[in-house]
């Protein structure tokens, strides 16, 4: 936790802060902070700044929260991904939102095992709690948004061209010859990135994906895990982010 | 398992293997290969190509082997890595392996848990395993070379030096105010990164690796953890491999 995200409702009055939960055992028992210190905060989808306990014991902390720094910039990026196994989505989501993806559809594709969708990983409190790890690891506020599209056909047909629009679109295929780019001329432009199932998107889907205007992109000719491939072409496609 | 790795054992002559073990369930279960289907295999530390099926049943699987190919360049990275949390450390193996990294120093810091070296991770069964697993996803076959430090001045100060002579020598540091480089002026160079622990390597710990040569580098405000700072760094420092 290098941030410790905050709920409207955790405000008594405009900057006055009272915790009670896991985040007072936090600054207790891992921060060991003290009266007078001053620590990192953030409203969730606001802004950050410092905290400065003006009372401290083992039931409560409290907090003058002054948040006047905006969080750091979003990666222009909307990430379309074929639903990983359970576990692994866990950190996936966890990793993109640290590195700062606000748009996450989770879709089905002819390889992603059918059990995967009623995984408790993919329930709302579950996704929430994923994103808010992520999002105190990176010192970032903004939620992301995460869409469950089980149908491939209709999301890439109804759903996905207005999504895109605007956007350089990728699929993520090691199948193909065209490298990923890392070019300062993609630099702040939007990007849809596609990222199929272990054993990649089929010929199939490839092609509706193609008729859309996405083009396939490879990374060379080792095969990554999804959660390796994620930070690895975020890296690629937007060098001056990291 | 996107090659299936043999062992110089398995030859029982020149080029005919038979397997008996998880890699023929591997490959009928999850592969559910038949007789004259060709297969990627590789030799641990040696070549890769393909392998036909001439006999199959559920017992075993008899193979006529020919290794012609080279496998992927190695990244010429060495990686100096404080000791993760054992789950952690998993992964990073894995996928540093998948990525092409060939080098590992696992070595001691001032925030690295004591705890963390008596985990049985660090025992070099399951790090081979964790090495394989990772060859075989990425269509690999050189194993890295794991070395474990426990004291880290003796190794900075006596082993170090020689181990980076000749390379790029950076220290990913979230406090520092120098970017990641990503130039092509660096491709094809050798890199010594090192990476610090939770909470980063203490400033005592920073200013012996600085005498040596070693510059701070960070990347964005974000602080990512180890097992998503290494993807992104690696894709940062050699573009032209992924």
């Amino acid at each position: 936790m290098n941030i410790i995200l905050l709920h409207g409702s955790d405000f008594k009055d405009k900057n006055m802060v009272i915790l009670k939960d896991h985040r007072k055992d936090h600054i207790i028992t891992v921060l060991k902070a003290k009266i007078h210190d001053s620590l990192l905060f953030g409203l969730i989808n606001g802004k950050m700044g410092k905290g400065i306990i003006i009372n401290i014991d083992s039931s409560k902390v409290e907090l003058k929260i002054n948040l006047d720094k905006n969080p750091p910039p979003a990666l222009p990026l909307t990430l379309v991904l074929a639903l990983p196994r359970p576990k692994m989505l866990k950190r996936i989501i966890e990793s993109s939102v640290g590195l700062g993806v606000k748009k996450i559809y989770l879709i089905n594709s002819w390889r992603v095992e059918k059990s995967f969708w009623q995984s408790p990983v993919l329930k709302k409190e579950t996704l929430d709690a994923l994103s808010i790890a992520g999002l105190e690891q990176a010192k970032d506020t903004i939620m992301p948004q995460i869409f469950k599209k089980k149908l491939f056909t209709p999301f890439v047909k109804n759903e996905l061209p207005d999504i895109a629009q605007n956007s350089s679109m990728f699929i993520a295929h090691p199948k193909t010859a065209i490298p990923c780019p890392c070019s300062k001329t993609l630099l702040n432009q939007s990007i849809c990135l596609a990222i199929g199932p272990e054993g990649g998107f089929i010929d199939k889907e490839i092609k509706t994906l193609e008729l859309l205007g996405f083009k396939t992109i490879n990374f060379g000719s080792r095969i990554l895990r999804t959660e390796t491939a994620v930070p690895v072409l975020i890296a690629k496609l937007f060098p001056d982010f990291f």
